[in-house]
């Protein structure tokens, strides 16, 4: 099976390229300069975990219009009064040439903070639009969500497995990605497994028990493959009379889950079910529509709960399914210089310039952010959070492994006030701009 | 490049494979029935728009365990327990040889109605779960809320152009084609046109007018390449004056677009200075924003829109970012004989018996639905909605074309009565099940 890892050069709107086309006719090579940032965050959120720069960056090192792509294009009726050297000479040799700074993923990011800036000449800086977005947003959305989930189980491990409601099975896996770079123990998603290395793990469904004769044969056919292991799923009739079933037949499974129903009643009736029969290292997995508030109040009730499964609510980020975020042109050449460029439409001010974000504070503990010019004559002091990740077309560095992302990301976040990190009534987390920047603003 | 358009049989939940191994072990080959449904329709929802089979007849076809794939698997904690054989001879041999029952795209369906039913040996059954789900559930959701624009817009066309607050570029691509089987005019999607034929259009970005040293600039240099059917976004900086420009210079666009500020007052300043320089052909293209409900009361104030660009209201589906969709085993195989088998959690119980759907009523007047058994000895006197579309692992037909399941599913909402395809405070379908199913779920 040939694969695909990365979108192609058509993953873009047509707009992309009808201005591609105006800048090409007008021999126009001049630098852009764009920043990928959220104009503001989502409702009852007070951070973003930055996510999916490695996927960008691998979509810009692949990023080139085949044969097959350019005569797809030829023939559109929107690009007829395009020149042929558009299609013959310049789309074929073109390669995404320029530098893009970045915030690493799994740190926390907040609302007109860049997390991507791109420079490069204007028609490769416009054209990688589109899917620069779809892939930092989506895995930023997702990583958010997962990060308030893994906040809520307070230390409890949290495993992603909300592929089947994932948008396609692509986004699934970027979700299970996005959701391990979080904090997440893992995911049940087997490519995502594959593909990064994220450690996955499962159980069995409702059909293994319905498809047996009965709920014990089932069990015990599962326990005969997989061992000490197994992790059977109780709750397809009744989990507390399975519960008896596992420990009046002498089984000792790794765990047990509970899919429905009253999980802090359940959990306790079938601790002390298993207690009673001398299964005390049997772990107890709940799962079942949960969200961070639900994970949230089975932690506070004390409910002998070892872990969570999360699905829909992490992979489809369902209180705030997409972010507000954009990519603005912030300055262009001019004669040879980087000019500062803004938009004023009415309620979608962009602030020009190129920026840097200062995270101001000791290393475990941030206090603020500064949002100034990347040029800034006297930064503040503070740990600059965008790097240089692609300098003329090359990565600066080798891909990071998601373990690393997942560690880096954790002492970031753990950084911020918990003030901040609540799950509901959060502090919002002090963000200026640079004197410098404002009166780059109010001009 | 190279391009895998379908994803691989690692696109699954690990515990299907736990499961699988241990009917491998058990030598069960047992024939099972599952059926992908939706449980209950979103809030505020009153019909579902199916979509997405294609890609899950697709995915179907290719399926199959790579070398690589398996030498993965191998290697999972997880399957420690699973024989050679499984892995040896097994896996790398197996392919998807069932039956598959299912409703067309484009369709309007309800909760508890099957989208899809599976009939193969039960390990085949069960491996395919993770992925028809959420290719099916994806597609679905954004054509329910995708019908529900174009309703809105009430004959006026429709362009989908949210690939970027998509969740990645694959979801981007095929949210666009459900959005056009669901009566979207277009897509903005290079790479939906490209794969599906879906038509695309574009127009230009802030960004192009920021680029130029003014705005008359930036429109004259675009109508240099584009010509005629160029379509001018006017309000980078403010589009009552930008209208008054391009007036002024006597350029005779296809269009204006207004993405930003009061859309209704807008145009209709905007209409008056076109006309007042005779550009009446001149239409204009409202974004921004835009949902299904800021889209009725566009239409409702009589602005003079000629057509609405639609983004994240419908690449995102946000007011119901997922479907409460299961795949659930309704019969197995059991002396054979195919025997119902459901569920009892609580909250979660499912209807025994493999079904069928019947729309009651005249071709252009659907009346009501009876959900019944397949073999329903009499069935209601109506039209059967699934149709038997895999026969032993083979399409039964070619792959239908987006523009047929476009205009087809266009004739089956429009014979819904027009109280369920109300925007707001629609009337519930009558949907019943039949005697004997009844019979079934209450034994």
């Amino acid at each position: 099976m040939t694969t695909r890892l990365t979108p192609g050069a058509l993953s873009t709107d047509l707009y992309e390229l009808t201005m591609a086309a105006g800048y090409h006719a007008a021999g126009n090579e001049s630098l852009a300069s764009f920043e990928l940032f959220v104009r503001e965050l989502p409702d009852n959120r007070a951070f973003l975990v930055a996510a999916g720069l490695e996927q960008a960056l691998d979509y810009l090192e692949a990023w080139r219009f085949s044969r097959a792509d350019i005569n797809y294009l030829r023939r559109l009726p929107a690009l007829s009064g395009v020149s042929r050297g558009f299609f013959e000479t310049y789309l074929p040799d073109l390669r995404f040439t320029g530098d893009v700074w970045a915030v690493p993923e799994g740190v926390p990011v907040f609302a007109g903070e860049p997390l991507l800036r791109v420079t490069a000449p204007v028609v490769q800086a416009q054209l990688v639009e589109t899917t620069l977005l779809s892939t930092v947003l989506f895995q930023t959305a997702v990583a958010s969500t997962a990060a308030r989930v893994v906040e809520a189980a307070a230390g409890r491990p949290v495993v992603e497995f909300g592929g089947r409601r994932a948008h396609g099975p692509e986004a699934a896996v970027h979700a299970a990605r996005a959701a391990y770079v979080a904090g997440c123990e893992g995911t049940s998603n087997v490519e995502a497994g594959s593909r990064f290395g994220i450690p996955v793990s499962g159980t069995m469904a409702h059909s293994w028990v319905m498809a047996h004769e009965d709920e014990l044969s089932a069990f015990r056919r599962y326990m005969e493959v997989h061992g000490p292991q197994s992790v059977l799923l109780i709750d397809t009739y009744d989990a507390v009379a399975a519960a008896r079933l596992i420990v009046g037949a002498g089984l000792r499974p790794a765990a047990v889950r509970v899919d429905s129903g009253d999980l802090a009643d359940l959990s306790v009736a079938v601790r002390r079910v298993l207690d009673a029969g001398s299964l005390e290292d049997t772990n107890i997995l709940v799962s079942g529509d949960l969200d961070a508030h639900a994970v949230a109040r089975l932690v506070a009730s004390g409910a002998p709960v070892h872990g969570f499964g999360v699905g829909t609510a992490i992979t489809t980020s369902p209180d705030a399914p997409s972010l507000s975020g954009v990519y603005k042109l912030v300055a262009i050449e001019r004669n040879g210089r980087m000019t500062p460029v803004g938009k004023r439409s009415p309620g979608k001010r962009t602030v020009p310039g190129e920026k840097q974000v200062w995270r101001v504070g000791a290393a475990d503990t941030a206090e603020r952010d500064v949002i100034g010019l990347a040029d800034e004559s006297s930064p503040p002091d503070g740990h600059a959070l965008l790097s240089h990740v692609v300098r003329r077309g090359q990565r600066v560095s080798l891909p990071r492994t998601v373990h690393d992302l997942r560690e880096e990301g954790r002492l970031a976040r753990t950084a911020l006030p918990s003030v901040v990190r609540r799950l509901s009534g959060a502090e919002r987390f002090p963000v200026t701009l640079s004197t410098a920047l404002c009166a780059l603003a109010d001009a």
